[in-house]
């Protein structure tokens, strides 16, 4: 991963973490059932930008050098994958 | 699209087409809601599987040629838009 | 379901079935797949706006109907059901 | 929450972090975006199913009595809310 990106990974990783942290304290402290969830779902969209993040990332480097490096099978499939993976989780 | 990936992608855009006449009729005869929305949960399913047939296609052709073509650019980013709209429907 | 929320679903519904039509001849006239896929996603988004007006009437109606009712388990156990089918598509 | 659902819920919340701290390691050491895309995957998977343990609780719980002891609106309004969060995440 390029630098800025993988800076901007690691910063938002950190923030999740103290999320999940967060969500734990309300369990612990048997805070109200809604409450958490709007913090679970809060978690998955800090998720979701992450992975775009990443999968940019993916597709403007890895992707193309893989393509005209004769790794092309290859690096279609694994995308394929990441999309089915995406669509079911 | 080639012409087999065609001819699936119409058949089952014709089941989803009486799929969604069905549910039609559903609500037209008042039929009970948690049916009603266990059918259209289907429907998503059954377009899901769609777009990932479309999209093998896409990703089989049209972006190989495209990055060997010198408008790795265009279909790199048309990708990403694909994931973000798909992430946040 | 009431009458006026009724009316309003099987709008929508017309439209979505308009809608996968339009799609049916992007794929014979052997449209661009992005545009396909672009068209494929609106619709999931329409049905899920069907979907929260749907449970939206239930919610209002039927559940409290049912708990008042000694239906309580039945209604709660289709709610998680609801909810397992949706989160899983 | 009942203390054997708070006790699972903690336990898959200790397990989330964990997977998360694996996941900020592999960006650290550069692993190949793809696993990485996968891991996160996997957590978003793991925060659904402990969103639906909450959720049971919730309705097996809060909703029947909030019907029963006249909050009704309220109960029904945060449900509709949840939905539509979780829906659009």
């Amino acid at each position: 991963m390029q630098e800025d990106r993988q800076r901007d990974v690691l910063k938002r990783l950190s923030y999740i973490e103290g999320h999940v942290a967060g969500i734990h304290k309300m369990v612990e402290e048997d805070n109200y059932c809604v409450d958490i969830l709007r913090q679970t779902y809060a978690v998955h969209k800090a998720l979701e930008k992450l992975e775009q993040i990443i999968l940019e990332g993916h597709l403007l480097t890895y992707v193309p050098e893989g393509i005209r490096g004769n790794r092309e099978q290859e690096v279609i499939q694994e995308l394929l994958q990441l999309y089915r993976i995406a669509g079911n989780p």
